[in-house]
């Protein structure tokens, strides 16, 4: 399936998964808090979260769905579902807000950040009403169970935000850590969102299992490839500055493939270049992506990236074949593919 | 009753909330997010708020509640109920985690502060990890109802915030939107964390609803003798710079009042330095309190939270008169008599 029919085919949800986060904001009394809100929420993203809930919950074919299903929603997900689903997007958006307030950025895909707009009080409190309302609709639309599921996925994510920063006072060269950092940040929402999605729709636990595998590698996937796409991407298409990374000093993994397979003089330079100045990387970044590339790093992650959607894809063959399965199949695929 | 009887009373309650909120804390895997957490958590806060959902379940008299209870438990709360309780001052300490960030300052209680230890990035991600586990646990023991009741106090304080920081770009002498400000700020989770306790014990509704209006009275009175100390207390009690609120031209009811009440021409000198620079203002703070004296802008305010503590013990009326009502009753005295 090509990219334009994929999104053609899920465009639908997509649409009604904006809509409902509309009509939610639409609730806020405050006009300044909507304004900031709809900053943090409308600015271009995917969407890719709150999809992976309606996909998974219709792949798993709505059998047994406990309520909320009238007879001429056979076809059509109960709005319930959108509902959850949106739940994903604002626990994103809360983080998103945050870390404008934490990178103290001034863009963010290419339009001013939330904190180059309002004062970090506004933006620090906006991401907590986000929150709060995230929380509170996740445990009263999919009650104990998927509230658990959510808090952990987010404690994971806060957990992980604080290893990565401890990492990053060292220069620190292991996958493991890599990849520990990359299942807490991101795998365990994305898992979490296809695995709450499975328990809406009364999935047996093998699918529940099934779908939070396919998460959580999907999860992994989309992350190196936005590791890569940080020093190969163009960055009209990204909105972000090439070589970021490497000037903030993240050790991601082709760098980290790129260290641990050259020979040592060769990485001694580009060692002083992460123990130095920023300014000084900001200077050498085409010279960090030569060395990367010489020694295989875009090679190694990229290959990573398509082992783990290989796995995603594998764990959906519990599942029937069908089209709400080559949808999800396709979405693993276009995390390849994806320019931005 | 007296205060020191009354402390006495209700140490057993707060013993146990504290432990609590330490077994809870020790489930947290990150020792640096710990520390944080332990930090923002144990830094001689009253506990007021746990202890009033405590106090509102043992006065509903633990009738009828669902699950929960064994036996040998008959007069002693279960652990559940101080799991519930912990979630206010969780989400008491997220917003206080923030308001560190938010406000730049350095001390909180006569301590450093949180953002004086590490930097801004550890402490807004430990407040977002407090609050996801507050909202968790909330709705994980308490259910759909507790969840909705704690969300919706949340977002309301988070609207008042944005409300206040709205009307102090202005100068507001409207005593209307003090009290807005104030009921979203304060009132709504105070009036939450009672309201919470009598549902957890499966009281009637008008039981509950007792015990909203008892405790956003209190919240109210609580705040109105907050504003009161920030300009009468005793530094060395209270933990904070004496006048502090004037010198950032925050609006608060004695100096409302009294700009509503005095001679134009002694109005104006006032206004002229809310108009001007903070450090003008430093220089004057006795003069502000002078005439916030003159024009009986602390005998209003007092009499305000006179009025608003026996509001709050009327509500108590509804209920047979016994220990755990006398105790919620001195609880409303003991705001008035407050020196920190």
């Amino acid at each position: 399936m090509n990219k334009e029919k994929l999104l053609a085919l899920v465009q639908p949800d997509i649409d009604r998964i904006n809509e409902t986060m509309r009509s939610e904001l639409a609730e806020t009394g405050n006009s300044l808090l909507v304004q900031i809100l709809e900053h943090g929420i409308f600015n271009g993203g995917k969407r890719i979260r709150p999809l992976l809930t309606i996909l998974a919950a219709r792949l798993c074919a709505f059998t047994g769905m406990p309520e909320g299903l009238a007879p001429e929603d056979e076809l059509q997900p109960p709005v319930n579902l959108y509902r959850l689903a949106m739940v994903f997007e604002f626990l994103h958006g809360a983080s998103l807000l945050h870390d404008d307030v934490i990178d103290n950025a001034g863009e963010r895909r290419g339009n001013p950040s939330a904190n180059a707009v309002w004062s970090n009080t506004h933006v620090i409190l906006a991401g907590d009403y986000l929150h709060t309302r995230a929380m509170t609709l996740a445990g009263v639309i999919g009650g104990g169970h998927v509230l658990s599921l959510i808090g952990n996925a987010t404690s994971a994510m806060i957990e992980a935000e604080f290893l990565q920063i401890q990492t990053a006072e060292g220069i620190n060269l292991s996958e493991e850590n890599y990849f520990a950092v990359l299942r807490g940040k991101t795998g365990a929402l994305i898992g979490a969102a296809c695995e709450v999605g499975a328990y809406f729709a009364d999935a047996s636990e093998e699918y529940q299992a099934a779908l939070r595998t396919y998460g959580n590698a999907l999860g992994l996937a989309f992350q190196v490839v936005d590791d890569l796409l940080d020093y190969l991407g163009d960055r009209q298409k990204t909105g972000k500055a090439v070589g970021n990374d490497f000037v903030e000093g993240k050790m991601t993994l082709p760098l980290i493939y790129a260290l641990n397979n050259c020979p040592q003089k060769e990485g001694d330079d580009i060692m002083v270049l992460l123990r130095g100045e920023s300014d000084e990387r900001q200077a050498h970044i085409d010279l960090a992506r030569r060395f990367i590339e010489k020694h295989e790093g875009f090679t190694y992650a990229r290959q990573g990236a398509e082992t783990l959607v290989e796995a995603a894809i594998e764990a959906l063959t519990v599942f029937p074949d069908c089209q709400a399965r080559k949808n999800l199949e396709g979405l693993a695929h276009y995390v390849l593919t994806r320019k931005k």
